[in-house]
Order: C-alpha cells, then sequence, then structure tokens
C-alpha cells in the first residue's frame, strides 16, 4: 500500500535493535484518516471472504480493528491481555510470549463473541516473530470458528512470523513488509 | 443519547457489585455502527470548541477515540499505561489509582504528540470513580494544552466522578447517566 509506504517513509523512525517507530501515526497518536485507508484496503484484500467479525488484540490494533470493521460493516471482538492467574468466566485462551516484555501472558476472548458461524479477520498493527499472531489464531481454531486471514499493517519482512505463516496457508496480507532498515542512516527498504 | 440508552437497557448486564456488563457491544465486542454515532454525539456537543485532539486511555477508549476523531477531523492521541517504573523519553505521566485491578499505574503521553498549540477532547467508555479521567486531565494541564472538555459513553451517576468534575468546572458530557441500577431484576434507571 503505497500511502503507507510513503508515510513510514516519511515519519517513521528507525532505532537501533530492528526497532521502527510509527508513534507519530499509527500507534500512540492516531491518524485516522490513514487508518480509514487501511480498513478500506483490507476490505478489497478480503473482499471475497464473507468476513463477520475482525478480530485483533488490545491495545494498539484496535483503532485498525475499527476501521476495517467499519469497511466490512461487521463487528470487531478485542482479545484482552488477562492481568490475573485467575480467568474468570468462560474464554477461550491462549499464551503469548512478548518478545517487547520479555514475558509471557495469556490472552483472552470471551465464548459469547467467537463461535463456529463466525468467519474471522484478524488484523494488527505490527507483525515481527508473530507470536501474538500465533496466538490469536489458536482462538479462532478453537472457537471453531473460519479464519479468513490476517492483514498487518507493517511487517517487519527479515524477522521469520510473516514467512513461517504463509507457509502454513494462511492467507497473510501485510501493507508494508520491510525488508531491511539502517538506523545510521534512517533508510527504509521495502519488499516488491 | 437514546440510541446507547436503549442499547445498555437491551444489552447490558447487570452484576453484583456495581457492575455493568457493555462487553457485547462497547468494550470487548464493539459495534462500529454504534461508535460511529457516538462520535458524532460528542461532535455536536463540542462543535464550538475547535478540537484540536482527542486523548483517551488504552485500551477499550480507543475505539469510541478513533470514530470521535473522525467526526471531529483530528488525530487521536492515547495515554499508555507504563509497564516498567523505568518510564523512557520525554513524557507526560500521571499516577492513576486502578479500583477494578487493585493497585497504582503510571499513565504516560509522549511531549511530542501535546502541547500547548492543542485543544483536547478527552474521552473515555466508563466514567466511575474518576481516577483515570483525572490522571488524563493531569497529562493534559501539564502539557500545557487547553482541556476543552471530556465525553464519557457511561456515566455510573451513583459514583462520585462525574459530579466531582462537573463541580470543578469541567465540561463534562455523559451519554448515558445510570443512576441505579438493580442486579435482581436487571432494570436500570438512567439520571434525566
Amino acid at each position: 500500500m503505497q500511502l503507507l509506504k510513503d508515510r513510514i517513509r516519511k515519519d517513521g523512525k528507525v532505532k537501533d535493535g530492528n526497532i521502527l517507530k510509527v508513534d507519530s501515526f499509527l500507534n500512540h497518536q492516531i491518524d485516522v484518516q490513514l487508518l480509514e485507508e487501511i480498513g478500506k484496503e483490507f476490505k478489497r484484500l478480503f473482499e471475497a471472504d464473507h468476513v463477520t467479525k475482525i478480530l485483533t488484540i488490545e491495545a494498539s490494533g484496535i483503532g485498525i480493528a475499527v476501521e476495517t470493521a467499519r469497511a466490512f460493516g461487521v463487528p470487531v471482538v478485542f482479545a484482552k491481555k488477562a492481568k490475573t492467574k485467575n480467568i474468570a468466566g468462560d474464554v477461550y485462551t491462549s499464551k503469548v510470549m512478548s518478545y517487547t516484555h520479555g514475558r509471557e501472558y495469556d490472552v483472552i476472548v470471551s465464548k459469547d463473541f467467537l463461535g463456529p458461524e463466525d468467519r474471522v479477520l484478524i488484523v494488527d498493527d505490527f507483525l515481527a516473530n508473530g507470536a501474538a499472531l500465533e496466538g490469536l489464531i489458536k482462538l479462532v481454531k478453537d472457537s471453531g470458528a473460519v479464519l479468513c486471514g490476517c492483514g498487518i499493517a507493517i511487517e517487519k519482512g527479515f524477522q521469520p512470523g510473516g514467512d513461517e505463516l504463509r507457509k502454513k496457508g494462511v492467507h497473510l496480507e501485510s501493507l508494508a513488509i520491510v525488508e531491511s532498515m539502517n538506523p545510521a542512516t534512517g533508510e527504509i527498504l521495502f519488499r516488491e
């Protein structure tokens, strides 16, 4: 998606440790018009899939999920990061390793909001090692819903998550795949 | 806002301990069309204030903030709950007591995204004791921005947060103010 790549080149900041900061427009401050275009693009890419629900994980996926859901005319469900070991009520759960925070956490979705009648598109802002996405895919499978695919705004193509999911046959669409970044020059190369 | 009150009466669930569950349409599963109407209503209520930025706090405020920002044509900034005691970089910070989780946490916003040139509307899904809102108001004041007001979807009118903020002169608009709830009958009374 050219609009997103241009924006990443203009306002993204490359930091040491393979960090790409896009917090001026995507995940701290949010450019809502850009989200709207991202939502429309996911609609175009998954048009044929008869999606009934958009699934994401709190917090930074929620904005993208809301605009994608608006484009499809369906509800959002966002998975929650469980704060206690006591998971209350009837929920699907999976464990996700957070490399950013160096710990594993539980991700939950109420059984009321995901079931065999659903056709689910998972969306998120970033894909790197794929841990969060694998956790969400497990929730969808546990619920008996159909996984239509995954829509990602920015994939770090030099990390393994995206290509591993593609090998497994998941229909994964990333709107911008970063092939390499140079923290010294700020240069960002996208996969064509 | 009649649409929201009707929806709360239809799909809200009253639980013991003054809990109102609206997770089928507002803060776990999200009805995006309802959010869109909420956003338009906040636009109508704060039309004259020349709002330049919508501020909320992760995670459940983000959906409402995105749709409100779309109605105004301005960006969202969402405050983050800091996960470590080490707060990195140049941020505004305030402490918020979470009664739900029984602990205090730090809430942060980057100084890059809030400043004296901004006119800020704070939005959130719930207002009860007002701790989160007070924390966000402090961030706005610390940044030198103008606080235009606060837009809340559901206020628990039997808890003190809303009325305390009104006494302080904050322009607070709650779209549905619950005056009382009965967990035995499920009955919900709204303030007129």
